[in-house]
């Protein structure tokens, strides 16, 4: 009936037992770990909170990414949320969906990549959930040490410079060269930039302190940009030609048939920061961006008025739609679509 | 392309905004919120922590669960893990995958009975995520105020008395009407026992106080009893014929050619607690499940060895595998199947 190496086979106390064992001695601790229906976390007065999904055939496909990028990644989604607020990721809980027919050996690279990334950021992987299913899906709640200032989307205010860390760009190169099947050296960077995104936790901390709105780069710049215009009332004009391309996007960006530009303005899964930063504290800005070991490149400006511009733009920005399937303009404000 | 009054045809955005509102004031609070990537909570020295999944063909029936009895569960389920540790619920995430085809009137449904249970329970819904999917799911991970002690499932000792909250059995005899068509006055009771448990947040709590050992009972007495038997290192002896059974289980038995008390030993999402009290503190048990407004009744007693004996019982006791996909018999250690 079911077949060997399968999960279905090893059945669910096995698998738990394995789970366990793959998360590492962090998961046994007093007071209720993996294997027990509950855990204990030590907790600040404020505490992050966040969850993220990470579903095959929407987030992922199998046959195109190997089962430990798909692990890191699951993970990597939702640190990025807790790097955007400033704070310190601390302690997951992994629920997952998982098909009868999935071999234990794909489940066990998984967590191979899950937990490698977990003891990069110092996460403790204290709990979950396996559940049957007609495919993966991996939903991951994190929590996170607040910072001490808060910073959100809704703190621009105009006469911010708006800025980015890193370089845009190779994610959605690496996602095309993925689909087509493209090789070679640049193609090869650019998947990994797609599949092993190293979120920005050092850099968030830093960047809370000076920044007046905070978001990771998950949907694309313009659709961030476009977020932080609307919570916080004001407009942002981005220059696409400040935009810093990442290098594999550009180096693909003939062989991809698209502008390198346009492809770093539409880069979703980058878990790079778009922030806004008041003037008088650009400089402290670069510098707490540095201490992160990352860049920080000015790419526009905040604005009195609504909505997102691109200063010598003709072209429309699009976003991921997740309902629609399909990348659409992100033309209206984001309420109206 | 998209049908009206799809999550299709709503877009990502027009869901969020929809989510937000029907998550009530709540979810909106500064430093984040629904529609923010992380929302802040105020915590206490240790948290509570604990997930779970409700899976539509696992866990649910669009056809057979109206969508708000599916929300109220898909909650509920991660309510009773907190109150099992003797914890107060405090704080959800809900991250949902969703098929494009399905209705925003049943989201919207499946919405208020999720939010009706947080009201019940206090919950503060403060985030979640929304996916695209084959299928619909849910996930909810929820954080709780940790109790000053904390009960788990491997302080069980020899000699301890087992016992159980309120009455079993009308889960598994709602379940098993659902599949089989079956109505009338007792199968209406025992179906709603099925879709809209209520966790013992207020007897959980108490019990704390005085228990050795303490789980819910989400997949059958039995198994339950055999994980604490497990994580304490001795044996459960149950009697069944001191199991209370749910007075619909009873009045369905012959309709659904099933003993009473196997319906009461198997019966899966009870979300009654499961708990062993040292002999001295039998009557503190008993007072403190009065207060949260349940009886307990001993069904049992902890001895020195391994696994659960069923006194003057033949049958082999089940419980239910995720990924065999199947009820099977669960005679051996949980670790040896």
């Amino acid at each position: 009936m079911t077949r060997p190496g399968t999960v279905a086979k090893a059945g669910e106390a096995k698998l738990l037992s394995l789970v366990r064992r793959w998360c590492g001695a962090g998961s046994r601790r007093p007071g209720g770990g993996i294997g027990d229906d509950c855990a204990t976390v030590k907790t600040g007065a404020r505490t992050l909170m966040t969850t993220d999904a990470f579903v095959e055939g929407v987030h992922f496909r199998r046959e195109w990414t190997p089962a430990w990028h798909s692990g890191w990644k699951a993970l990597a989604a939702s640190i990025s949320d807790i790097a955007a607020a400033g704070g310190v990721p601390t302690a997951a809980v992994v629920s997952l969906e998982l098909p009868p027919s999935l071999t234990v050996a794909w489940l066990r690279e998984f967590y191979i990549g899950l937990m490698a990334c977990a003891r990069r950021f110092r996460i403790a992987v204290v709990g979950g959930n396996l559940s049957r299913s007609s495919h993966v899906a991996c939903h991951i709640a994190l929590l996170g040490d607040a910072p001490r200032r808060r910073v959100g989307r809704a703190g621009a205010r105009p006469g911010d410079i708006v800025a980015v860390t890193g370089r845009l760009g190779g994610s959605l190169a690496g996602l095309l060269c993925l689909r087509r099947g493209i090789r070679g050296r640049a193609a090869e960077v650019a998947r990994w930039r797609h599949m092993v995104p190293v979120p920005r936790v050092e850099a968030g901390r830093s960047l809370a302190l000076v920044a007046s709105a905070m978001i990771d780069v998950s949907d694309g710049l313009v659709h961030e940009a476009r977020l932080i215009a609307n919570e916080s009332g004001v407009a942002v004009a981005l220059v696409p030609g400040g935009v810093p391309v990442h290098p594999a996007a550009a180096a693909l960006a003939v062989a991809l048939r698209r502008d390198a530009v346009e492809l770093a303005l539409g880069s979703g899964e980058e878990y790079e920061l778009l922030v806004c930063v008041p003037r008088r504290r650009w400089g402290a800005a670069v510098r707490a961006a540095r201490r992160g070991g990352v860049p920080l490149t000015a790419v526009g400006e905040v604005r009195r008025g609504t909505g997102v511009t691109l200063a010598g733009w003709s072209r429309n920005p699009r976003g991921f739609d997740h309902f629609a399937g399909c990348w659409r303009a992100t033309d209206g404000p984001a309420g109206s679509r």
